[in-house]
């Protein structure tokens, strides 16, 4: 049963900005202030309700040398973007399970600039993504589950951890098409099965999709017509690989007169053009293709466009051996 | 209700490659004779069903002088490609109303390498388009109606014009997103509209695909597992303006083992890579986006891009005053 249609406002719609976070993953995170702050700005002036920094990855694991502030997100560091921030914009970071020191870096939300505190797993690490979830739960903060690479995991499995979630504090499910395998048509049985779950626990339901088949936006806007209303996007799809479902497809799709497609346009404009011809790179592009077919990590691709090589049918050819 | 599913085959699926007749609008037509010879190779061994060879354009109308032979696809020159044509692959070429002088040009099929005539037209042209189907019919063609536009019709006056066409003596309606407009909602709802009229008249359903949204591989396999059976697609999307719904992404999704995205990737390596490198333009880019969200005809986009352009807010603006 579809929600809403495509005159109308859906007014549980939340639109989260993963620019900094997935969009790092092409740049190691190395974002002038300048970029970051009029990203702040343009996201607030366009209605996004999230703005998501990036990654609090652990400094023991992590060489904060070799990486920009935004995999760390130290509160002082988005305070120093963000203020107190009067808007009405939330800040968000992502803490990826195995990766951060949780229970040191996520500080009490009331000393925090961060209200959302994404968790990332995968469907093997249930346990510790549970303690984390009741961690910054207990701290003040919203939370989402983010179960990654699901295209590659049994739909009994996923249902189980739904309904091991579902009894957490989590506020929101996310469905993560990480190797953008997905179909339209599995992306809104997922969705149905997410909500499923989400209805009977009382959750929301969220979508990060990736465009290697061309597909992030259309995976995006079906989800929501089933029912899904955490949209994740990031300007000019900027993410690794292939990138995201894109802010200035989305922002401009979406009918509730608060969303403003100018300032997307804008930090277009201004900034991710320069990114581009500053040599980094994303996006949808034949190689991927390649991957999202074999529902595969895109990691060959990448390591393929970086080599700036164009022998696609040998890459195909190495994609099956790995198989 | 959902035609055929992910995993097995829908026989009734026709591949149609449209690489020269809209890729031909992004070059004047002009393709090199080893282009055209390898892409009738390719698409062979890639188990594509239909080759679209360009325009049969009237030579009265447009100077031969100005543009490459495929903007005029006499028999002739077909024939040097394809020979006798000895292989599964059909031969299809389109005819504009009003832009052709078929009585003159259109010579009976068994003098003509041709096997499919696609007549394209505009919703106020009707009757001469009626007329084009009945000469070629009676020639013994093969022939589709694509009602161009739609996005800017009425509902009921595309169903007047189907109820129209189904008492003609053509073979396949098709579904045309000129101006990429159209979301995967709309297309699921229009393949439906299609589909009933043609099941009364006994016809086939195709669709064309523009990718202004980066929405035409997604629409045109929504469209497919509504029932639609004739697929456009083109060698790396190219096709004008935003280009199309591409070969590499709809032949490695189709599960029938006659299908090989193999030789597209072959065409892309060999040639595709040079066309773009010779500044020939097509292709998924923001200005699209913001034609195909106002439904507009995307010629500011392509001058857009003509001049290098990346002053996107600007472009938002003129299209504003346009309406």
């Amino acid at each position: 049963m579809a929600k809403g249609d495509l005159l109308s406002v859906r007014e549980d719609v939340r639109v989260v900005d993963a620019t900094l976070r997935d969009g790092g993953l092409c740049n190691d995170f190395y974002f002038t202030d300048k970029f970051v702050k009029d990203l702040y700005n343009n996201n607030v002036n366009a209605g996004v309700d999230y703005m998501e920094f990036g990654y609090k990855a652990s400094k023991d694991m992590f060489d904060p040398e070799k990486f920009g502030q935004w995999k760390f997100c130290d509160d002082e560091d988005i305070r120093k973007v963000v203020g107190e921030n009067k808007t009405p914009m939330k800040i968000a970071v992502m803490a990826d399970v195995g990766r951060c020191n949780y229970k040191r870096d996520i500080r009490p939300k009331k000393e925090s600039p961060v209200d959302l505190v994404r968790i990332a797993t995968y469907i093997n690490t249930i346990p510790v993504a549970c303690d984390m979830i009741e961690h910054c739960h207990k701290l003040g903060y919203e939370t989402s589950i983010n179960i990654m690479a699901i295209s590659k995991n049994r739909t009994e499995d996923i249902c189980a951890a739904l309904d091991i979630f579902g009894k957490t504090s989590v506020d929101t499910f996310y469905i993560v098409d990480s190797y953008g395998a997905f179909y339209p048509e599995q992306i809104r049985k997922t969705s149905q099965m997410y909500l499923e779950y989400a209805n009977k626990y009382k959750k929301n339901v969220g979508i990060h999709a990736h465009n290697n088949q061309s597909l992030a936006f259309a995976n995006t806007i079906d989800a929501l017509q089933e029912g899904v209303s955490y949209l994740d996007a990031t300007v000019m799809g900027m993410g690794r690989g292939a990138g995201n479902c894109q802010s200035e497809l989305l922002i401009g799709f979406l009918k509730n007169p608060k969303y403003n497609v100018e300032p997307i346009l804008a930090h277009i404009e201004n900034h991710m053009m320069k990114l581009k011809e500053e040599g980094v790179k994303w996006g949808f592009d034949i190689p991927y293709i390649l991957t999202g077919q074999q529902n595969s990590h895109p990691r060959s691709a990448i390591a393929f466009q970086k080599e700036n090589r164009t022998d696609y049918r040998q890459l195909r050819l190495e994609l099956l051996d790995m198989e």
